[in-house]
């Protein structure tokens, strides 16, 4: 048994897109991701979450794997709920500069109480779940 | 085996707040409280519920340790389901100061017969779920 | 072992209702009574299902225990699914003048086929369940 | 063990209604019937489906025994997925005029794939379910 | 709507049996009823519960719809819950004389409790469930 | 529309078996069947159950198409619940000759009960569920 | 909205039982209880669980209200998971004195940890659930 | 055990349809194929996932069988999640011609993350599910 | 979209071990693997299935990897449910020398029937599932 | 956002326990902890997976608390399923020294393909779950 060696620190700059085959068309990718984790900032205990996108790609998609070591960057550092979940946010949207994009983010109980964060492009107006 | 201390009594002063750090967009916070328990003050006999906030913040996040608190508060206080939910209704929206609250507040059966009350800001426009 | 005395037979009367202290709020009022049972007038046998209530008050809100034995008065009536939903949907909105009310009721199967009535005041705009 | 007698093949006659008590209220009656059989006119296997019917009566309410011994009939009737349910669809619009009716139609899997039909009155106005 | 007759009061009269045809076999069967209902002794309240027989026939089989008109009979009884249990399995055993018989009655909360009482002939050896 | 053509009444020449390249080695073969009917002879009502097979075979195993057809031959046979299960054993029993048998019938409700049956071979020892 | 009063610390005194009317045969009575509260005497915070007693009645059977009373008067009682589960079991073994009794306590989750104690009489021989 | 025989290469021109007999009204057709696998182009592993079609047909319907021979056709092809699902989404627009069609392509996990792409006709115009 | 390269066809030789490091310890090992397809050798169509592993290991262990390569090498075989499941299961035995192992082979509907197959080493005995 | 602190490698040494006030008899604690993560030392990438431990004490309960801080700091270790579950274990064992302890170790899916690991003191006697 060995200490891992330190991932990176998270930064938009992990996130790989390549080209929307079919931009003439608004069609909704969604992907969810349960194994989120990242650290309390005031206990330093971990956090664990369910991160759900839903967006309508313009130019980009995103990449799949890019995505996952850039969520796995989180892994030791330390923010709260809303900041990470709206920091990540903008990174997609920066990134991706979808049409619209939503981000559900779900975490496990703490003290008997669990939350949940969804933040939408445009603002305020939520992609519903893929059925 | 030793009686606990007595818990302080219900008050909105118990609640805190921090600034929200994304106030240009409208999000969505949801909270899920599955552990509220008040009692009954014609029976004397304790009530259970799940309470479920969703709200819009406009300038301010409700801190979840300080509503756990509050609400742990109501443990031996004597409050009907219809009171007790416009009750803590209203202490959020005072604290709050959200642009949006929806509470739902859901009691286990008695006499075979289970409620659910819901109370929103602006009034009779309830938040859905986060999905 | 006893016959139980005969219950008194429904009447509205039974139902009983205190003052809504937030008249001032449309708010939703959800009751779910899983324990429902009449008589079919044609076969004599039983039937089974769950009533569903939900209403936005304006100046009253039922007592639970007195909708509890108005409910139980039916346990020996013999009645049709379609006149025994609409009956108590008549009694409801004449005692408590709700702004708004709907009521399910949902039948266990009967020859491998079930039913649900679903009856509104206003007159064909049903309330959703509280979520 | 003995061949049981030849049911009746299935006719709109079959369908027996009797009057409604309550025509100045628009309400939703739903009935779910999950043992309806046919056979595959293809093939010679039999289909198996659930059959859910939602109407806003008029006139006239279904009686459902009648409405269980019509669908018995298609027992041993060869027709495909979108024609039996169209042809049950036509028939009870015919015999109840009903306000609104809707009919889906969901088979069990064949070769690893199932199928649902949804067919209404009006024309592609589905009403949603009772809940 | 009108007082349906009052039923008759229950007796192991009202069981009917047909001969076992495959006497020389051990097999299993389990008969499911969860529309049971009788009447507390103490506050004159329904109960509602579900019964589940499980039996290894010796001679005779039980009449299914004379089990059901035998379980309806308790409708208006006031009887406890252990008693009305082990009454009807007394019943049951005297009636169908089983190789081995148990009765598992699942009853609804009350106060927020629920209660399962479980009988069994040879006394203390339980059936399993068919599965 | 057609009426589909009599299905041959069933019989046991219709299960084909081959044979098990296994013969050393004691292991289960599961096999479910969600839709299996018959019709009542009392009533001329169809029923409906599933049936599940569990055995370990010896020198043969069932083709499972002839299972199929041979199991619909039962479409319009009318036929006690415990009569068709213990008739249906004793054809897999004499065809396939294995080590062990189990056959679970379940049948939907009727008059709100619902039935299973349970037989072994050998008598009274049932394999359980594969997990 | 008043406080409550106070009420009793728990006493088995609490504990009332009534005879057993079937001594001579071994029966399973179950007990589910998932309102049960209490509180953490190391941080003050309020403690839920669900209760589960299963017991073979010796000459008393427990009385339900009464059971349901004294769970309640740990409501306000600092207390460890094991201590309180092994507490409750010696009185419900002191009053009833049963063949055989079993206790499931299962605690919400704390900090991400769920947890169950189950103790029995005889020691080490936990009961079935009822099924 | 031998190698299969190569399956052809999927073509538009595998899909049959038959004319529609309905074509006067507007109805939804679902098929739901939970068994649909390709390959990834990138790293040669198989991908798993669910296609669910909804569609308002026109003139024509698709024929189940050459639906399920097209999509097996795709079981030795490398391509990625979003070209998958828009590749099979025009070639049913093409051979249909329907007033509406909505494909829902779910993705079994990898790496801990799942995918649904949804795609419309008319344009991001989703049919919603049949219920 | 290009034909994926043509897999290896499947050979014990794929399956790679590591030594157990805990050889003096009978511990559990379960593998489940939900995306399991070959094909049927009469009707050349796919088949899908649920393959799951329990063994007790000696000296080795089995690499997941290889494993997973192992399994998808019968993508193009063709293959009856009980040989590939013996087959399977012979392999494994021949590789890792457990002390125990049970395979279950749990295959989706054909025709409305669902099968499974278990088979064990020692023989017969088999092994339940991890909780 | 700010990198948390590292956290302290995993040592049996975290562990604290508390003496067991029932020593005197055999009960059964179990613990459930679905937020277990660590590293795969082979590919850098975190594993997750829910730990269930059942023990029998004899001198000593485990504190809670300390159990999830020695969890936590398999945060950054990398090291093998099977490795990590029998570690695990090791220190368990030396701390408590149980009369008995069975670890459960059910980790998510990778390529498909989820594990479990189960290892018990004393060896091969596995305790089921609390029920």
């Amino acid at each position: 048994m060995t200490t891992a060696a330190t991932p990176a620190r998270p930064s938009r700059d992990q996130l790989e897109v390549f080209p929307n085959q079919f931009p003439g068309r608004d069609y909704l990718v969604e992907i969810i991701c349960p194994e989120f984790t990242s650290v309390c900032p005031k206990t330093g205990q971990p956090d664990f979450g369910t991160l759900t996108f839903r967006y309508v790609p313009d130019g980009s998609i995103v990449e799949l794997k890019s995505l996952k070591l850039y969520l796995q960057a989180f892994r030791n550092e330390g923010i709260f709920y809303e900041n990470v979940t709206n920091r990540i946010f903008d990174d997609l949207v920066a990134v991706l500069r979808p049409r619209r994009l939503t981000l559900v983010a779900s975490f496990t109980p703490r003290g008997g109480i669990s939350s949940r964060i969804v933040v939408s492009h445009p603002d305020g107006d939520p992609l519903p779940p893929a059925v």
